[in-house]
């Protein structure tokens, strides 16, 4: 069974009881969390009361971030002990090129997983799933991808073989469908655009993926519910014939 | 091309602009209209200008209803003027059995088509679409049904066999999901219940259905929004891979 989450990003500007009420009324019980709710400031205790208050509703917190990390060791550093501190396994985070060393160091000592995140055309350091996967697989297998599969898009790569060509990587996937492939490519109700969320669904069940499969619902900043919930819908539609 | 749309019954409590802002956001461009949007009581006039009123926003009418008649020719010529008047081609209607003769006398003057909406176990007449369709298959052919696949369920009948069965004469469908199929069965989101989604929808694709699929959500009467947009993401998934 895929684990059908959300990427919290998506609620950033809702506060922690409205995120995990509406995330009960849909259904969804996984979730990777943004610092919006997981602040990066908060001590120990803190982190590990806000997980359990999701896990009190249901919810299972798979991953933290997107969380952009420098190529410096005391702030990638302060990222782990962040995830440490949490309880979890799998970091969602944009690190420059440089610091893959420093990083393939750090997924040892403290054995926590780092998914980088592809973020299309703009981003010089990791446009799509392959250029972090070429660089990553011969590093310990900790450092990994988040397959951001709409930016994936833009940037040219198919999203759904991306999954499968990588696959021995893939630790998170960010959920999204954009109106074009273009780098013009902007958010969509999943379904509505034009990715092949279809073979993007098989590819991750192919893989047989275990992580958090997280809607990233970038349109209607204020108040997504609606289109969070006919993505959900969607997804659940194209799993229930797949 | 099916075509996917609501029976505004699901939004009763709410008024016709707001009813209206919704369909659009959710892309739904077709309705069979409950007298809650267009009431009984208003003038031909009235009721024109809101048909044009839905037609303004991309949302095509294709029926009205559901109204309860009585075995009364008076009552009901007052709801096919009520069709007519509005200029819609079909009702979806809750006639007792006695009043069949006369209805099959009205739709050939009116050359409106009359669809028996079934309501499972409790209705005495038409518990099910088959009961419904044994006593008109010999009448006049704009005698027809809406099958509301959730009382069809509850009236031990499989929804997906019924429409393949009584397809000559389905003219509407009322779409919705149960928690089960016994008689207590109440309303779920579109992919939580027990309804085989896929076979009512691809009975839908087999038959070659034109008039209008209606989405019936009776979960959350005050704001059903959430719940119809996940019903709504729900049969489009299904019909991307179906």
């Amino acid at each position: 069974m895929l684990k059908i989450g959300v990427a919290t990003y998506t609620l950033r500007l809702w506060k922690i009881d409205e995120t995990i009420a509406l995330l009960q009324k849909l259904g969804i019980e996984y979730v990777s969390l943004k610092d919006a709710h997981l602040p990066r400031s908060s001590s120990p205790d803190e982190l590990r009361a806000i997980i359990k208050k999701f896990q009190a509703a249901g919810i299972t917190p798979l991953s933290v971030g997107n969380i952009a990390i420098k190529n410096d060791e005391a702030d990638a550093r302060s990222a782990f002990e962040y995830a440490k501190n949490a309880g979890i396994g799998t970091m969602v985070c944009a690190p420059p090129v440089e610091a893959l060393p420093m990083l393939d160091k750090l997924v040892k000592e403290y054995d926590i997983r780092l998914a980088i995140h592809n973020h299309g055309p703009e981003d010089k350091h990791f446009p799509t799933p392959y250029a972090a996967y070429e660089l990553i697989k011969k590093l310990d297998p900790r450092l990994g991808l988040c397959v951001d599969v709409g930016h994936c898009a833009r940037g040219g790569k198919d999203p759904a073989r991306a999954i499968w060509d990588c696959r021995s990587r893939v630790y998170d996937i960010h959920l999204k469908d954009i109106h074009t492939t273009e780098r013009n490519g902007r958010a969509r109700e999943v379904g509505r655009g034009v990715l092949d969320i279809p073979a993007i669904l098989h590819a991750l069940q192919k893989i047989k993926f275990e992580g958090n499969i997280g809607f990233e619902y970038e349109k209607d900043e204020k108040d997504p519910s609606l289109g969070l919930a006919e993505s959900v819908g969607y997804v659940r539609g194209v799993l229930k014939v797949l």
